[in-house]
This record gives structure tokens, sequence and C-alpha cells, in this order.
């Protein structure tokens, strides 16, 4: 049987095409025609405009046969989450107080992905304002369950074969949750390595990219096409990236030792999470270490939430002034609670977090990553909420590296991601680390 | 004899740098013993401080020492034109109506330059408004004469051994010229391919950035870092660069066909140019076509003439107003001649232009390259202007990529460049025809 083009990895179409024997146009057609058959039910994009796609696929094959130099994602579709700006595709952000929005210009991460020469596909659905009030996307996997957020139609679109690569956000968990409910690989960089220009935000200090993809080394390519310095982004630094996808081809020169910290609300986690996890200590045996971590890491949870709800005022408070009706009843308590926070009490919560980095940056010279859940276990079912996000809190606090492998199965035969997470900076050693585990997991289980 | 930090090529201290044998501080000081030790001759610096370079350098130090991921540049100075806005040093444009400026934001070059790892070493001087009106830099390699203009002091630090790269910018001949009467390479790539956010805008249409360094390798190295896409400059392409620095290393698949083009105003070349080129000639033989262009090329002079001086009004006529007592006897009579050019001449011009460019993408699937003049001959004397830059004029008019090698040698022992230009967005292919040239021009003097 052969396999239609949107069924290739990322990695294998890019190949594909620059070789000619793939076209753009062929793979977008492709892509379409499985967003047709499917998006019906799974309802992962908010803009979808298949002439201008295909039009861009078209001058990426005339420039590819001009014999003209091609970059890393050239022709190949990408699905960016709607609260990212575009300058020729609305961007909504998921509520209707943006209804209609059309921006000027590209986010600074659209300016690379064009410049890398990928097809911006369409704008992927978002919860509302990228928190917590569920969308319409459906899972892939069972349209009975939600595919988790906020990053949910990049999640969905990946899952469900539309596109090979999209683009989400992560303030708390809305990379990696999603990632793992729907069954792709999720990554988020050390905060700070792609820049946020152009990006709603809901965070300042939290706001991070991420990227998913149906491969760990796809997952890579798409960030390393998106990480760049910009001054304008108060988290970005002005020096150089490490090679992401070159990680997920590396062998570490010795085994990698690993970590599982016993944190109390993993209590949270469904049985079949928990029997997953020991399946996943068996096999890496001596390599996982577990510790019952000090008190203070589980206290970070409230700390970031206190540094969200102060900054999402700070940052959104004249949107929710100017359109209170328009807020959802899921949000409208958390504002109403946030708006109580006062600066001092911000202020601490941003200086606990300082030290929780440094407390990081001194653990990882003992350990090359963190071994945890991405989620309490399998999706909630639609119309439950997008899922807890507590399993991705306090890395994404810290600005730690994190990825999601969709290596468990839970009680209905959804999926579930291991997650590991690596000391900032060094994300190609963390990525070559989940490749390691992603090898030694499978060849125990064939 | 030992070589000191500073004679080396940037491609050699960097991997000096990258394999631990060298530190930035090393290079940096080197650099700057050498700036204490001529730069009251030559005069190529508007802007320096030791302190602040050095500071750059131990950072870099530090971070390649904690075992972080480094760019291309890292830890090697690089000066930049006094018209490339900095956040950290003033940016004074070369003309006391500028005087103590200090911008905001660096230039998106400036961010790139900063990501790639490289310690901005200080602001070169430049030509007032990087025009016609000289400067107080002298020549290296013979303090009686000009550097050439507008981007006199990037030439002149990298011949003098300040600094191994320089960024300079050219709307007519400003990097070529400067490059051929100080005897470094310079490089412009094709028109786009750097981004021009926060340099100074002279002339929307013509105004591009180039390099200058002491082999074809460095130069390439220097545009490869600098190379991408901005929303925000309007002859910015959103597609990827060639690789520049690979195709100093290339080698052609056949023997290069080169042309020379018999332009009228090449009656201008000195007698030594005029022998160096015919000493060319003889070795290059058959790969070297000899052609009658049509006149219509040599009125592109003209052509070039009227918008950029069109546009530098357009762009400054609010400064020139404000400021019109502190302009020089040079621009000012050219300022006057701008100001009678009508909208209608200037549209004429820009389509004039465009059918040039359409020339030249038919005209290079015959050609490798177009060998050509860099100058009239060797630089002038000191007081008698920065020198004609009409050897350059077609080339930065049409965008095309043009580079200048230090080849020949004039009357009084100075140096003359030899041009050559390929075709757009092939600035690899140029660059590895480039290095055939010098190797074969090498291999018959030796």
């Amino acid at each position: 049987m052969k396999i239609r083009p949107h069924e290739l990895t990322a990695t294998e179409a890019a190949a594909h095409i620059a070789a000619g024997r793939l076209l753009s146009v062929q793979l977008v057609n492709s892509c379409l025609d499985r967003i047709a058959e499917t998006d019906g039910d799974v309802k992962a994009w908010a803009h979808l405009d298949p002439e201008a796609a295909l039009a861009q696929a078209a001058a990426c094959d005339r420039h590819r046969q001009a014999g003209l130099a091609t970059g890393p994602l050239h022709g190949l579709p990408v699905g960016l989450k709607d609260i990212i700006d575009t300058a020729d595709m609305p961007t909504q952000r998921g509520t209707p107080i943006f209804a209609g929005r059309q921006p000027d210009e590209d986010a600074r991460v659209v300016e690379m992905l064009r410049e890398a020469g990928a097809v911006i596909m369409g704008k992927t659905v978002t919860t509302e304002l990228a928190f917590m009030h569920p969308s319409v996307t459906r899972n892939p996997m069972n349209a009975e369950h939600s595919p988790g957020g906020s990053s949910s139609g990049s999640a969905a679109a990946v899952a469900a074969g539309h596109v090979p690569l999209a683009v989400g956000t992560q303030t708390n968990g809305s990379v990696i949750r999603p990632a793992s409910f729907c069954g792709t690989f999720g990554f988020k960089p050390t905060r700070g390595t792609i820049p946020r220009t152009g990006v709603l935000q809901t965070s300042k200090s939290l706001d991070q990219l991420g990227t998913f993809a149906r491969t760990l080394e796809d997952a890579a390519l798409l960030a390393d096409a998106m990480a760049g310095y910009d001054q304008r982004d108060s988290e970005s630094f002005a020096h150089a990236r490490p090679d992401m996808a070159a990680g997920t081809r590396a062998t570490p020169p010795m085994e990698p030792d690993l970590v599982w910290l016993n944190l109390p609300f993993y209590d949270r986690l469904s049985e079949a999470a928990r029997d997953g996890f020991d399946g996943v200590m068996d096999v890496l045996g001596p390599r996982v270490t577990c510790m019952d971590p000090a008190d203070q890491l589980s206290e970070l949870v409230a700390v970031q939430a206190r540094i969200h709800e102060y900054e999402i005022v700070q940052h959104q408070g004249h949107v929710f002034d100017a359109h209170w009706d328009q807020i959802s009843e899921t949000l409208k308590p958390i504002l109403t609670r946030a708006r109580k926070i006062g600066a001092a009490e911000y202020e601490d919560a941003l200086a606990v977090k300082a030290s929780a980095e440094r407390f990081f940056d001194e653990f990882f010279t003992e350990f090359d990553a963190i071994l945890a859940p991405a989620a309490a276990g399998e999706a909630p079912r639609f119309g439950e909420g997008t899922g807890d996000p507590i399993f991705c809190t306090l890395w994404t606090l810290a600005g730690l590296p994190s990825v999601t492998l969709p290596l468990l199965v839970g009680e209905t035969g959804l999926p579930i991601g291991v997650q590991l997470i690596g000391p900032a900076h060094k994300d190609d050693r963390l990525l070559r680390t989940a490749a390691w585990v992603q090898q030694h997991i499978a060849a125990a289980a064939a």
C-alpha cells in the first residue's frame, strides 16, 4: 500500500522534496485532503485557506526548480496556534473579542518560518486567550475526549495527520499536555530560545513557544527553524542556540542518569499512568534514581499561578475591562482572583522563581534529565476541561527544556506521554537523552 | 616569529577559540594593541570602548567554558560602520548633525551578530551620511592616500589589522571601492540578503550591506552571519540564503566562463590598472570573453544617480532642512540638484532599473561572472576625494552580488582590486568562481 504524502514525517518529506521526488504542492494537497476527510469531526483549524496554502507550495516548487537555495522546512506545511500573528491570515485568539482580527505584521517566528521555506498552512484552534476554557477541538484519537489545551488545534492537527508540524505555546502545560493527550511528540525548548514578538502575551515571565510533530527529530527540526535572538523579547538571549535536531540524532557518550522526583501531586496520576511509569522504571532500571524532593518544590505550583495570573491582568487587563461580557465563565473567576494579587506578592513570586532556577542549575550537575509524567493520564472526556497542567508547572516556571514522548497507553487505549526535562540551554543534550529513552523503551516492548 | 592573534584570519581565530587554544580576550587584546599602535595615523574608529569590548570577549570565554552552544563568530571582534545602530554605542553617521546620537535599539544585523557570538568592537568612521564628503580616515597602506568611502573606517580597520571583520554599506561603490583601495576583500551580497532595519537609509532601492575581511572565506563567513529575512526591509526576501562561506570552499564542476564588458567609462582606468587587467586576461585566457555591451548599459550610471539623489532627499530631506548649515560643501550642491528631480523622472529611473535587472537575469545564463575593475586604479591622494564609484554603479543598481579580490598593484605599490559580479541569489556560485580566479592568478604569479 502506497504511503500518502501527508503520512510522511517532516524529515522524510523534506528529503523527498529536496531530491525532487515530491512536490510541495503534492504534499500540501495530500494534507488538505486529509483535513477535508477528518476536520469536520476534529475541528483543529480556526483559519484555513486551501488556495493560499497551495499558492505558497507552488512558489516553493518554482523556487527549487530555479536552483535557488532552500531552507530546512522547504515546502513543508506548518500549523500555527491562532495567537501567533500572521500578516496574511486572521489571528483571533480563541475569543469573540478578537473575531476577525487581522494583524499587519507577521510574528517573528512566522518571518523565520517563511525564510526556512515553510508553507503556512493555517491557524489552529486555541482555547480562549490561550487559557483554560475548552475549545471546540476534539481529540483525533477519540472524538469523545478533549485534545487538551491551550494549543488544542496544533496538537490535534498533527495527531490527525493534517500537517507534519505545528507550533504552540506553553505558559503552564499548554504544549506538553495536549501532545500527551493526542499522542504526538511535544517539545518546549529552554525559555528565551524562540522569540515571542507578535504572539499574544499572557505572561511575559512564563510564555514559551513549543512544537508538535510525529517524531522527536521533527519536533526539534521545527524548533531549530524558529530559534533565534530577538531584542524585543524580554526573555530572549543574545547567544547561539544548540542544534536541537542534531541532538535527537546523537548517541550519549554513556548511558544517561535520570531522576524521578516523588512529588506530592503525583497522587493525581491515573492507575494506568502509574502502571505505565512502573514499567518504564523496570526497563530503565539503575539508570533512574528515585528521590523525595524538598517540600519547597511543590510550593512552586502556587508561585507559577501567582505570576501567570498577575501578569495576564497586567498585559490584557484593558481587554478584559472593555469586553467583560465576552469572557468565559471559566476565566472570569480567575481574573477576579487575579486582580487581588498585590505587587509585593508578585515580586515575592518572581524571587522564588529565580531561586528555583538557581536550584535546577545545580541539580542538573548530577542528572542528565528528570523523568516525569506529562499529564495525569489519558485525555479527559470532551466537556470535562482540558486536563490538569500541574505535571508541567515546575519545569515551565523554571524555563527548563522539556519534551514528551508518546510511549504509554491508558485504560481506554488513549496515549499517555512520558516527559523528560533537562538543564536550561542544553536542549540538544535533553533531546539526545530523550532519543535514548525512546529507543530503550521501544526495544523492551519489542 | 610567533603570529600575534590579531594577524589571524577570522576563520583561523574561530577555530582556535572553538578548540580552546585561544581566548576571545586574548584576540581582542591583541586587536586593541594593534589599534593603539596604528590608529593615531589611520583614524578608522569613530567610537571605541576597550573595556566594553573586553567585557564582551570575557563573556564569550565564560560562555564557551560553560559548555554552551557557540555561534559561527564566537569571540571574534567585528567593526561596524557608524551608520549601523547599536543600543550600547553611539551611532553618529559621520556628521555633526548626529554628534552624540545614541540609538535605543540594535540594528537587525547587530542582533544577528550578537547571536552569532561576535564581539562588537566599535563603530568605524563613515563619510558624511555615507555619501561623498571624505572622512578623516587615512589609507593604512599609505597615509598620504584616501581609504576611499563611504565605508572608510571599515576598510581601513580590516586592512590595518585592527579587526579581522568589518561591516559596511554600498549604495553605489562604498564597499567594493574602499576594499580595493585598502587591499582587503570586499563582498556585497545580492540586494535583500542582509536586512537594513536600524541602518541609516540613504536610498531604499539601492542601499545594501557588505563585508570587509582579509580572506574571501572570512568575507563570506560574516555575510552568512548577517543574512536573513526581515519583513520591515522593503528589499528583504522571504526565502533561504545560499551558504556563502561554503561557496568560497567549493570547486567549480567545470572551469567558469567569465565576461569582460568594454564599458565606455573604462577609459578612466589608470595605466597600471589597465596593465594589471591585461595580465589577468592573459592568465585566464579563453575563460574570458570580451564584449562591447549595448550603449544602454552605461546609461544606467545616470539612472543610479537619479534614484539615489531623489531617495536621499525623500528619506533625509527633513534633516537637511533642519541642519543645512552643518552640511558639507560637497553634499550641498548634490542636494540642491536632487531637489529638482521630479517624481516622473524618478519613476522612469525605477522602470529602467527593473529592466536592467531582467537583462542581467538573462545575461547570466551564458556566463558565470562578469570580470571588472573595482576602481579606476590606486587610491586617490588624501584630500582628493574618495575615488570614482562608477566601476560599481551598474552592479549595485541591479542588486547583483559582487566581490573584489586584492590581486593587482598600482604605480606606487598600492593595491587595486579585481571585481567579479554574479547573478542575483547565486552568491555562493559567485564566490566559488571568485575562489577559482584567485587561485589561478596566484598560481600564475608564483
